[in-house]
């Protein structure tokens, strides 16, 4: 089965004086703001600093001064953050950013990066990037220009993981499996103590999961898809340091680690990325909102022949 | 400037008791054939075994009992495979395959793969395989299952290039460049004596070339600009024995090898393949119709973070 795992990733912080996203706005609002780019609400948790709603295609995080929206699939998150700035009004926020992977499938997506900037662009100034080389894994990031400028202390962390591991895709497209049984396979719990996690279980498989802890949250995504897995991460916790734990159990050929505001991500990535995994890129650029941004991409040399993968006619109408 | 220089690959065998393409067809036929996806004839060369045309998009090469038609671009070669099939009826037709790799800009092209085959299959029954990992670069290739098996002896190279280096590049995207100047560029007339050249400069840039001699052949096409610059060589001439002059001249981020009937491929590429390069790819499959195929994708490991790239509105409404 194909499912285009790869997110489209929107935040937008807000002028903290006029509001806070987390108690002056309406559950309502979300819901609508969601169903814009055709998802919708599945659950939520929520502590004093955030509300974690888990989605049907990824999540929404909402703090009191930003909002963190990532989708898969063929969804149209731009719709989301243009829904956003149509109802708040662009006085209200302090900074636009959205993000853009590329896609296992990108002629299957309903527009591409460049359509959406240019529908952003009718609402804000900006400027895009890419990170990575075009004939290889790379992100495209746009950010409003402006007089924001990020805290330093304002680290984010993304690892994204393709083509998983025989041991770690069996497990994950076994049938019926449970959401416990996924959480302690990826040992979260062991992990990520005293967090509070809000998960769920697609059919016939795929696997994501919010956690909160204080300020603390990260969120999972699992498309274990044999020859189009992947596994997205993304927190405020340090995933460089966690990486070795989490390339253990993924096993995957290929991942990429995103980091914002990690000023030492040479010297993690020297300590902790396993030594059988080669970068193949290696970018760094700081923008003019103050986030400093770093993207590594790293493989797992081959040694052996494989065969190739034999085409069934659901995947030529589907994936190709 | 944005130029898919990726191409789409055809080669369509006969039966050799019934015609000749080289001696039985008039040139308004392949005229015909090549503007049936949307390219034109710009020149051609020909021996007593061959006949080389030098098209507006890559190469159209017919032997007696076979033709090999690369084009790249937006192009739609699968409409001149139809018109062939068309043109001299499906009994005439001992083998047909068409190849495709992943495009630099999936989105941009006019049909996918699955599109492609679709078609296709309402004139032959054939098999699809997928050489190469989704997330990384891959080979489409169909090809027809009926009783044709090929010779042993019947071999085929592919090298092509990704991101070539600075120097290449720089070189390949001055102006006012001339075809000697390139020629002396690629070494090719030191390394190929007494091959008869055909060959052309594109505006702003962009390079092909056709050669022939006796029943050996190669076909170069260069597509230089910068961040999806590629180049492509294909041959019956073993190119994994070419492969260190190539990466030396053309110093590529990442390249591949693909195969057809070269049983040595593994031993080849360890004794051709600078150890700078890891494999981040190796396939081989037997097809039913008797060629062993190898693919291989190798990069080269990144030390050093580069910057990354802002982008510019034209990148932005034709890449993107």
């Amino acid at each position: 089965m194909f499912f285009e795992g790869s997110e489209k990733k929107a935040t937008i912080i807000v002028e903290r004086d006029q509001l806070s996203l987390l108690t002056d706005i309406a559950d309502e609002f979300w819901q609508q703001l969601v169903q814009c780019a055709d998802a919708h609400i599945l659950s939520s948790i929520e502590n004093m600093h955030c509300k974690a709603f888990l989605l049907s295609e990824s999540s929404l995080f909402v703090w009191h001064d930003r909002l963190l929206i990532i989708t898969c699939g063929n969804t149209r998150l731009v719709r989301s953050v243009e829904y956003f700035i149509q109802q708040m009004g662009v006085d209200c926020i302090a900074q636009v950013s959205y993000q853009r992977k590329n896609e296992y499938f990108a002629h299957a997506q309903p527009s591409t990066f460049g359509d959406d900037i240019k529908l952003l662009a009718r609402h804000v100034t900006g400027k895009a990037h890419r990170f990575g080389e075009l004939d290889s894994h790379h992100n495209y990031i746009f950010h409003q220009q402006n007089d924001f400028q990020a805290l330093e202390s304002d680290k984010t962390y993304e690892l994204l993981a393709y083509q998983i591991g025989e041991i770690a895709s069996k497990k994950l497209t076994s049938s019926d499996l449970t959401a416990a049984e996924i959480r302690a396979f990826l040992q979260l719990e062991e992990l990520f103590i005293d967090f509070v996690f809000d998960d769920f279980v697609f059919k016939p498989y795929g696997y994501s999961i919010n956690a909160i802890k204080d300020k603390q949250y990260f969120t999972i995504h699992v498309t274990p898809q044999e020859h189009s897995s992947y596994v997205s991460i993304e927190s405020n916790i340090n995933l460089i340091a966690l990486a070795p734990m989490f390339l253990k159990i993924l096993a995957p050929k290929s991942f990429d680690l995103l980091s914002f505001n990690e000023f030492e991500f040479s010297d993690l990535a020297s300590e902790y990325i396993p030594e059988n995994y080669v970068a193949t890129s290696l970018v760094q650029q700081h923008l003019s909102n103050n986030y400093f941004v770093c993207f590594a991409n790293y493989i797992l040399p081959q040694q052996h022949f494989m065969q190739a993968k034999a085409l069934d006619s659901v995947e030529q109408s589907h994936a190709l």
